[in-house]
């Protein structure tokens, strides 16, 4: 019998479509899930396609060639440890797991450390696109020991997107242990922070402007030809010109409550911000502004109690419509800054010497936040590999120069007539914040020393300095 | 030899003065440090006074008087479990640790339960008000077994401070293992909210209006004696008076530098807020505010690349004033509401019970957030024990509804001028989402469900509901 060429644990939808993206380049892959019929069931509706089933871990493990390439698309936390037990004891040195779940980096850096005790290489991967993107090419995001992952390099080009720029492979060694799946995470964040603006331009031109779904299909349609043209943007078009399919006239969207769920990996890429002392105040708004809209409830008591403001917006609306493009794509660029701000110090905190133009190449397709916008910030990193903020380089410069009258303007006009703009409104004031040279910290400073002692620096000398506060003056 | 009726480890400031805080109150106090020189030191400084040192801990536990009554006052972490087990072998059933450090209430949680087993009751207690605060009465917030606090509360309320208002002891039993340490890290995230509102109000009226600190002292001493009377309100006003200590001309406020330390309460207080799903802009903005300032060299360097706005402000002085001084208090209560959202959820999750009119009247002394505003926090709770957010209390909605256009207009104007109010954006951002029945998080859903099937709920019908968005349109 011939042994598999590639492994894959775990038939959920994730597992299949990869195990069936490998099998389409032409491998021949193990398959293997905890309850049988899963796998029966992948077997029986891929007739003619070359897997080969088996239902225990032992089989399984033997039905690979060595040094087997197997990969886990199990549910991410306890069941992943326990399929790696699982496989430890048949497994031989040299062997490599791939962890391609959406594992919280800090338990890739732990198994990686175990595993390496038995010898086995352990490769923790985020991988980006649904569903779909993993039956068609995903954006897969690979970190942990060098020398394994040029083992399984192949593999893994041959089924990822491909950029439609440069037909590349969305796919990079991102750098040791828990590199792969931290990318990953602070891609989710940034996905995260793109929908929330893409929402606060839709309430904008809903509220202010008044305009109907299809309307702003158009609109956004029209954005997507643009410097907007992201997968994002597209399906938001698609999503706008969508019927109700329950039977009632109108568009679904407008159907659909609004109360977002979230996974928890943008609630961890700013909780890690919060760690590593990085400002990712957009993405965490737009993690706040998820939270808030599940008090429906609450919301919908309190929008009867707490008065509002009257406001007619009644200047230019094609004018209206250009701002908020604008804001938007300055915004997106303040979301992105942050977030590479947050890889550049993450970098250096865990000694991962990560590659931030292949990263953002990489983003380029396959994956949630894909765009033509990913090549601008993987032309600035070219430019200027240790570029400390995005918006130093030149091309974001010239943008966020020539757009940051528009975000001004419509953070003003949004927050007199009551429209929550909070990532619109973190962005601008993160590049106010930014290009200041003097912020008011100096005061927080003056009542930590005075009601702690903490102590301060000085503007104009070296040293650490207290200031004899309780002294008669 | 008389035994001592309470114990003090840990002779640093913090420890110190509060062994002298009990002793003050007619009880003698057994001292011990880990190194002999600072109990010494604490002797030889304090002759006549009611100290009984020791030099090794089990002469020190020896010389207590049972149930012993023990508080801990060392560096938070590791040095906290060391010190219990060091005590642990001497310790007897029914003894009293008391930790009054800086610990996350997580710590605490898991010592309550490692210290039942061995029936030695536990307490984690919150302390604020900093050194002068330990010496002269502080705001406690213990938690822990509530039979162990009654037997401790003789003391604390003794040492504690007295609320000016009615001489209430600003100290109540919070809630069971954690619920101290929490309470404590929920103020210290509101003191960082309060800090940077402050600052923000500094910043504007010296960017806008361009006045020095003298001018400024004398608007934060008139404010002082309104609304906005508290402490930190107070010692900002002296702090703008205070000259250079170093030989330069002008205020000491002038040559601080403006890049913000902090102890990671603050961070704790978002990051927690992120797991429970709270919405908690406001402080996580000044947490954020304060890591941007730590950028100093960055920010004078993208301030010579990065345009501002050409902006002067033409009103009048003293309507801008008053207006930043509205804003200030709105978004004051914003905050406040913010927090004891984020209290009402986390005594939900822990089963606390938490006393929330309580919590603010402790707050109302010794403790750095204390301010006149914390009595309506504890009316608003004494007219409705389980009023879901401050802001739909009869008293806090006044005043925002009043105050509400003044902090648009100064968000409004900031933003046009180029001066980051972060904290005062995040306000009215929070009050109009929290205000808003509906949010285009319909959209995100949708979103979400078009590029991973992750579902939605509908405005018009119970149910989970899935698009068919790839199908033929």
């Amino acid at each position: 019998m011939t042994k598999a060429n590639f492994g894959v644990v775990g038939m959920a939808v994730m597992g299949r479509n990869l195990a069936l993206n490998v099998e389409s380049r032409g491998y021949s892959v193990a398959i293997y899930n905890r309850s049988a019929d899963k796998t029966e069931d992948v077997v029986a509706s891929n007739p003619g396609k070359n897997l080969i089933p088996s239902y225990d871990v032992e089989s399984f493990v033997k039905s690979i060639q060595t040094p087997r390439r197997i990969m886990l698309m199990v549910q991410a936390g306890p069941g992943t440890d326990a399929t790696i037990q699982a496989l430890l004891p048949h497994l031989d040195k040299g062997d490599i797991l791939i962890d391609g779940g959406n594992t919280f980096f800090e338990d890739t850096i732990r198994r990686s450390k175990e595993l390496a005790d038995s010898g086995i290489n352990f490769i923790g991967t985020g991988v980006s696109g649904g569903e779909k993107g993993a039956l068609e090419g995903p954006s897969i995001m690979p970190g942990g020991q060098k020398e394994a992952y040029e083992l399984v390099a192949d593999v893994l080009e041959e089924i990822s997107a491909k950029a439609p720029q440069d037909e590349k492979p969305c796919v990079t060694y991102i750098g040791p242990d828990g590199a792969g799946h931290y990318v990953k995470m602070v891609h989710n964040g940034i996905e995260y922070g793109d929908m929330q603006l893409i929402a606060e331009s839709y309430d904008l031109m809903q509220n202010l402007l008044g305009l109907g779904a299809s309307e702003m299909a158009d609109i956004f349609t029209e954005w997507n030809t643009g410097e907007l043209d992201s997968y994002l943007i597209e399906i938001t078009a698609d999503i706008l010109t969508r019927k109700d399919d329950e039977g009632q006239d109108g568009p679904i969207v407008d159907y659909i409550l609004d109360a977002a769920g979230n996974k928890g990996t943008g609630k961890w890429t700013s909780q890690n911000a919060l760690d590593l002392g990085v400002p990712l105040s957009l993405i965490t708004e737009s993690v706040f502004a998820r939270y808030i809209s599940t008090y429906k409830e609450e919301r919908v008591h309190a929008s009867k109690i707490l008065p509002g403001v009257d406001y007619k917006y009644e200047g230019d609306k094609a004018e209206l419509i250009e701002k908020i493009r604008q804001a938007l794509y300055f915004s997106k660029i303040i979301s992105y800054a942050q977030g590479f701000a947050q890889l550049r110090v993450a970098s250096k905190e865990h000694n991962w010497d990560l590659p931030f133009a292949d990263i953002a190449s990489i983003w380029r397709d396959g994956c949630i936040i894909r765009s033509q916008f990913l090549q601008k910030i993987t032309d600035a990193y070219n430019r200027e590999a240790d570029l400390a903020n995005l918006l130093l380089d030149e091309y974001f410069l010239d943008v966020t120069s020539k757009y940051q009258q528009a975000v001004r303007d419509i953070v003003a006009i949004a927050v007199q007539a009551g429209v929550p703009v909070p990532t619109f409104s973190a962005a601008i004031t993160y590049y106010d914040s930014y290009r200041s040279a003097d912020l008011p910290a100096n005061l927080i400073q003056a009542q930590r020393d005075y009601f702690g002692a903490h102590t301060y620096q000085r503007k104009d000398k070296e040293g650490t300095f207290h200031y004899s506060w309780y002294d008669e003056k």
